[in-house]
């Protein structure tokens, strides 16, 4: 048994970058993980994700590459080379992180641990003690008790989904939430027959609702069932209720199973050592701290963001504040309402802060203004006039602060991160007006929609 | 004649945004223009040369789809179905262009203007009059004196090389600046063999010289000669002197000159009206005011840049000054270290600010940080660990104040802006550490790069 300063249960996103701060900050730190380094994320989330869907984009552009004088002849899938690549890529990002971990000083050990009370950690039958413990097990997908659904080999869940075997003629995907967009997209350009049915009016219900609206349109191969709620699965056979009360059914291959995830509470000893929890998840405060004493959670398992960044960004504000009980007074403080989104179907979104309604039920008197994809250049010169594209920006009318920023269109994800800035640095839409972008990029929408505010 | 508030010599970046932003302001403007409205970068410049660095990137994408899984048979580039998408794309821009002076109420004279002196300037025989005149009359690509480029009809610039009725088999560019790259990339993309010829040690001159050498050896297909000096062209021969004085030749179908674009400074009446000048271009102040009382230069006739953006920026500088005396005092004043820049070749860079060596010549006890293309997850899922990438941060050891950033790969044009932004809102490193970047992206190397910081 060894006394750590830190012990870090998880390692996932959340987990292994506040294992490696604290060990680049010379803190003697232990690392538990039942499974591979990287969590869900890097596992079974969001990198397999993206190397299936960029995949996926370049299948996609080789097939409609005649109108920019690309002809490609006989285009095809391989789709077990394409699980190679994903396979590779995670293989390699996993080394990625046991190497960080290395390099920083953390001692992994790999196996299923046990917190028994603030800092007192067990693993493999032994206890190890600490000055601090940062909880950081996760999430786990969300079976809803629908008759037909549990037991049923057609249907899996995003993890499930990741690892089949071959591309499904017909896919049907129950909820219309990140996860469930980015396969829809990922398996309507592999060829899919895909349906999203979704509960809610509208699908992304975190985003803005015009431009929810506009992706739903832009996500070509998708039909969308709206307002429906599924009453049982019967095989591949998934039957819903439509809004005016109908009973409908679709009829698939594979149904995915994509209602969300749930904080992973159980089974690690948590209710037994009085931690606090919400219906949500772990309760934190703005410095990641729980109830107990040097007890400290990040990431998923707080329910309050299950987005890998914020879970980075937790995992850092508790290291912070761990080694230095001033940090909160020097901004080491999680802000909820910085944290981007990104989105990456085909096309991409993304965002940040509030949108108009957000920020009216915030007490701002919020206005908008939304410009289309098309008043962008390079926009026009890679997808045409017609492609789905636009940015909104939120704004109070009376400070002109900026308040929210969605993006949607090519490069989407990869420009959202300046809006951040914007957010973190309190800009309001004449400091946004003086920024130069480069042109020509589909970034400069967002410059267009500062210029286009009546003010 | 009519009495103008403003009258715009010059329908590109610079001088088409100063038109629009008067005319939204209640402002009679005239806005001249000898040839298409949008100027180089719209009609022969940054928009077409986009369009087809784009579908070339499509053709290579296509061509090396099979280690992701995606297999594309016969695969082939229609030039002339290329050359009419870019085409299109420009008609459809400058026809935007058109429509956004006409909803601003901007008059918009097709003709060769001459300035006639403060307030004076004459088109097809007639003078008209205004309060204030903005000179935008853009650049034009220098053709130096070497022995045999003169009427030499396999020697063009880059206005020449768009048009080109084909793929030429070997393409020699000389200049090896961001023109002379992005036409080497794109024709290396195409098939061509290219060589380049470039003066000076390093390509980019403008480019942090580390991340610069890097790009020079990821641009795949392409042959360098540094340090070397074209002697004269015979036909399709380029002759050169090497770095260590040897003679040596290139042969090539088609000689691409891009040694650079000088201001349109002759002409239009500028020597006659006492307009000062310095080698460069018109000599103008950081509100864009020439010597001259009410005479306002923009854009690439300045010298100062020959970025679109910065035209635009340099056009909102005098706007706001034309429009509010005290618009100085309120920041309305160009800030040039604070544009970005980007050539889209492939990899792209991009980048803004200080590079380390010009930090320490400005003065500031200047560090940076290099930090690898794997260390984004993105970045692997969809290039592999090997593909050029890198994010270079230069900060003031003291400060720890963000004086610069530099990036190199694939969406590198698109995060670029917000590194703009972290520059006018003068960000140290830790709060760039704060930002939260959506995860994965390959925009968090940026981030990366903060915490590389040993700070």
């Amino acid at each position: 048994m060894t006394h750590y300063d830190v012990i870090v249960l998880g390692g996932g996103p959340g987990g292994y970058i506040a294992a490696e701060r604290l060990g680049h900050a010379k803190k003697n730190v232990l690392l538990i993980e039942a499974d591979s380094l990287g969590g869900t994320c890097l596992n079974v989330g969001c990198i397999p994700t993206k190397a299936l869907l960029n995949a996926a984009k370049t299948y996609e552009h080789a097939l409609h590459g005649t109108q920019l004088g690309v002809n490609a002849g006989e285009v095809s899938v391989d789709w077990t080379q394409m699980q190679k690549w994903k396979a590779q890529t995670v293989a390699a990002l996993v080394g990625g992180v046991g190497a960080a971990e290395k390099k920083a000083g953390v001692t992994v050990v790999k196996g299923y641990g046990t917190f028994e009370g603030p800092g007192r950690v067990s693993v493999d039958g032994a206890t190890h003690t600490a000055d601090h413990v940062i909880l950081a097990t996760g999430s786990v997908p969300v079976m809803p008790p629908i008759p037909g659904a549990q037991d049923n080999p057609q249907v899996i869940d995003s993890t499930g989904m990741l690892a089949i075997e071959s591309i499904p003629a017909r896919l049907a995907v129950i909820g219309g939430g990140v996860i469930g967009l980015e396969f829809a997209s990922l398996f309507a350009m592999l060829g899919s027959e895909v349906t999203v049915i979704e509960m809610l009016p509208e699908i992304a219900p975190f985003m803005d609702a015009e431009i929810a609206g506009q992706l739903r349109k832009g996500l070509d191969g998708v039909t969308f069932n709206l307002n429906c709620k599924v009453t049982g699965i019967d095989g591949g056979t998934v039957a819903f209720t439509t809004a005016d009360g109908a009973q409908q059914s679709v009829e698939a291959d594979v149904v995915l199973m994509a209602v969300g995830r749930r904080p992973a509470v159980q089974g690690w000893g948590a209710e037994a050592s009085g931690l606090e929890f919400s219906g949500k998840g772990v309760v934190v405060d703005d410095r990641m701290r729980t109830n107990l004493p040097g007890v400290w959670a990040v990431g998923d398992v707080t329910g309050r963001s299950l987005l890998a960044h914020a879970a980075y960004r937790m995992g850092e504000i508790a290291v912070a504040n761990i080694l230095d009980a001033d940090a909160h007074r020097k901004g080491e403080v999680m802000r909820w309402n910085t944290i981007p989104w990104a989105v990456y179907t085909n096309p991409e979104a993304a965002g940040i802060g509030y949108s108009e309604e957000a920020a009216r039920a915030a007490g701002h008197n919020a206005k908008s203004v939304t410009v289309p994809g098309y008043m962008s250049g390079r926009f026009v010169a890679e997808n045409g006039l017609k492609a789905p594209g636009a940015a909104k920006l939120v704004y109070d009318a009376d400070t002109l602060q900026v308040l929210g920023l969605t993006v949607l269109g090519s490069y989407a994800s990869e420009m959202i991160w300046g809006a951040s800035v914007v957010l973190e640095s309190e800009l309001n839409v004449t400091d946004l007006r003086q920024v130069v972008f480069p042109h020509p990029t589909v970034s400069e929408l967002i410059r267009e929609a500062a210029w286009a505010v009546n003010a």
